[in-house]
């Protein structure tokens, strides 16, 4: 080849075209050079604080000034139209659905209203107009703990803090209506200063410090499942104090937390019906996933849940919670290379094969408190019926296990059905306990099935006055909870908010 | 830089140096290409025919000398080694770990004797030796059919062939005994002239043809599962003529098969106990298969039991068909990223899942069939005792289906703990519905259980004369076998080999 400079000059155009071939590239590594720092801008930008608050500040909107993104995405956790498009409404009324429950439930708050929980943003409201914690018209008024709010909101971590741990707990519920008003939030899951997770419920800390382990030591993927562990787990209300505990001292699967409430004859309730001590089994949402794949690969539940998400130049998490089936493609695809639609069909597989079984279950468990009821009706006594009681109670304890937990049909499909195989076979074995007694007192027949085809039926099977219910709640909702919400109001605006 | 020719001649060792260089160089390249030569010649040695022979030629010898690498590996299906590392012995005897199974196959040949399958090595022996099929000391003596060799030999497509289809499955298992004496290999799956994969089976074609379908359309890779389907399968025997079908009409569901028999009100066998028509599953693996995540990525049965592996300059399908669990290396980990040892655990999860669930059906079964038999026992009549017989057959098979399918925890572990719940709802049903009729009898309490703690106490309980079977067996093994034997060598000595 010759050298350029000959080139050049035998075709004179040619040092022209090199020159302005040049200018371009040269203007377009501008352009480039200049996004780069614009992007940069932005991303620090995004993290330049406009306010500065305590960290116990419990108003979300106060944080989000700060963390506009994470804030904008949280609160589309009040969209509920992903589930009206796969369920058919944006409240789902579950005792409507499967009016079993009431049954199952009989002589207990969930009788006597059990909507399926919404997103995040609802944490508050849909305690405040559940029947679940009755009308308390006056701060004093039962029956429920201040525990009960525990997991529902940021103001929960700044009441502790103000009142003691044990305090809060043994405190009612609506003597704290006025001062839980945010729903669940920034503050639940952040500190203030660096922005690390870090842990704000006592129940957790307690539980793992029970088993001998410093939830300090976790890593910051493990604290991407272990603040939602603050709330998505099994746990109960310990003695006159009802202090919040987690039942893990055994370990995390169904046949080890059973273990320990027998140890110490727990029970939330005695059934209406079966008169059986029975256990409620919470949301052992942290549990089950343990026992599935997602969590043996380090998955954790942010990834599938909070998916990283890009803006501007800005990485962030998504904190729009809900079901990773909202958003397959950021979510699932990260990982899996499927089509999306095999993905979901995948997910409604598991969780297909799950229901079946699980409904099945809450039949014959309905029909296990009803026969029982009968037995002693006829005159059974409790001789007799301790054996059906003791299946009936770990059946239901089985079915409630897998039911509650959040996803467990998808979080650990085998776990749970082996769960319910289990809870099958008791209810069944408690039934044909139930029939011999029968048959010892006289006798021999199938037990009369009451008409539970609808929620009203069986609530009125059950004894509820419904009506009642509904008019004192209406009262309560119209008189009590517009002052609760004033209090707050007046309480937050004296708040410490420097504008930066 | 100075140019070559300057440097070397200011230090002359530099010459030498790169003169010797070049010499180890193109030295080295020599040998890299007389080893590519070598291995091509390798290759392409390895397909040149050492003998020629005709597609009925049942000798699995015979076509190994013309594929000495699939031969040698699949002559290590005689190994029971590993086996015996896990699970104790070369030769599980089911029977004897399981007693609640005699129960369950009372009247039935399986109760007699039942030990888990071996490899393929061992399929024409373990038929032989095995007491379900009686000692039959004449050609016409029963009681099996000719069907029951149809998986057992590559000399089954060569007397289809010589016999024709309806003829084989109508003759007996003892007249066919002379002609049957390869084990499972090469003519099963294989053409002769192309190697390729090809169906031998007509049951399977028939079946594809019910449904609609071409299965000479499958890909090569259904075809790496379809050749396996010819006898991984849900059979029964049709009719009089013993014409072996597979229940595949309605779909390949448990629930679609269940259908089917119900349909033509099938059964395999009135149990001796509790006088149900009964239905035994075979080994549905390909049909439980399809409704595991491996099938519905697309990977066939070959991927995992008969893994690729490279010897010389030859990659070859490992003949050696057994658990992928021999092998992970070659096998799940293909596709798995994870250790060894965290795949081998995470295997044995889920069959642990199903085992627990398994083994209580197995338990609540063996009580239905006791509790059956009681009843009759009592003087419960037909009409009575309907209902509880559907459950029965119901609970069974559905316990059948999931314990009788190789594998069936590991190909679809949730499909199988499905089934096992709905097994384990129905036999408990039946229970308590022979509770109210034992309660009209008069007798309302929990019925007395044999011991059947073992083998031999079950087998004397369903009233088997086990010396006398095992006498006659010895006579039939120590006179019969050494005839079958005897004449199969002279009549394959006449069969047409050529040298080449």
């Amino acid at each position: 080849m010759k050298p350029i400079g000959e080139l050049v000059k035998q075709k004179p155009w040619l040092g022209w075209a090199m020159f302005f071939l040049t200018i371009v590239v040269v203007f377009l590594l501008g352009l480039l050079a200049s996004s780069i720092i614009e992007r940069r801008a932005e991303a620090v930008f995004a993290y330049t604080p406009q306010v500065q608050h305590e960290q116990w500040e419990p108003r979300n909107e106060v944080w989000g000034k700060n963390f506009p993104r994470q804030y904008e995405s949280y609160m589309q956790t009040a969209d509920t139209t992903f589930k009206s498009k796969y369920y058919g409404g944006s409240k789902i009324d579950m005792l409507a659905d499967y009016p079993e429950l009431v049954i199952l439930w009989a002589g207990y708050p969930f009788s006597k209203d059990y909507c399926q929980g919404r997103g995040h943003y609802w944490a508050v409201e849909d305690v405040r107009v559940s029947l679940r914690p009755g009308a308390p018209m006056k701060p004093e008024d039962g029956p429920m703990p201040g525990t009960c709010w525990t997991c529902k909101s940021p103001d929960v971590p700044r009441l502790m803090n103000q009142m003691g741990i044990a305090e809060f707990y043994s405190s009612t519920l609506s003597e704290l209506g006025p001062e839980v008003v945010n729903h669940i939030g920034c503050a639940d899951c952040h500190d203030s200063k660096t922005m690390n997770l870090h842990i704000t419920r006592p129940a957790l800390v307690e539980a793992f410090q029970r088993q001998g382990k410093d939830i300090t030591k976790a890593t910051h993927q493990e604290m991407r499942s272990l603040v939602c562990a603050q709330c998505h787990v099994e746990y109960y209300f310990k003695g006159e104090g009802k202090y919040l505990t987690f039942p893990w001292d055994k370990g995390f699967s169904m046949e080890n937390m059973e273990e320990y409430y027998d140890n110490i004859q727990f029970s939330d309730w005695k059934h209406s019906l079966s008169k059986t001590p029975m256990v409620k089994a919470q949301h052992p949402d942290y549990e089950v996933y343990r026992f599935g794949v997602h969590f043996d690969r380090g998955v954790s539940c942010a990834d599938c849940h909070m998916p990283y998400r890009s803006q501007g130049g800005v990485k962030y998490t998504h904190h729009h919670i809900q079901s990773p089936l909202a958003d397959v493609e950021n979510t699932c695809k990260v990982c899996h290379r499927e089509d999306t639609e095999k993905l979901v069909r995948n997910v409604y597989q598991r969780q297909d094969a799950i229901y079946q079984t699980r409904t099945l279950l809450e039949e014959v468990l309905a029909k296990a408190h009803i026969e029982a009821k009968f037995a002693w009706d006829k005159g059974a006594n409790e001789k007799q019926m301790d054996g059906t009681l003791k299946l009936i109670r770990a059946a239901q304890w089985r079915w409630d296990y897998v039911a509650a937990s959040h996803g467990s049909s998808f979080h650990a499909p085998l776990e749970s059905a082996r769960i319910i195989a289990l809870g099958i076979e008791k209810a069944q074995e408690a039934r044909l306990e139930i029939s011999r007694v029968l048959a010892q007192l006289g006798y021999n027949e199938s037990v009369p099935q009451p008409d539970i085809s609808t929620k009203a039926k069986a609530q009125a099977y059950i004894g509820l006055d419904m009506k009642k219910l509904t008019a004192e709640k209406k009262v309560f909702i119209e008189t009590i909870i517009p002052e609760w919400i004033k209090k707050a109001k007046e309480r937050e605006a004296t708040y410490p908010v420097v504008n930066m």
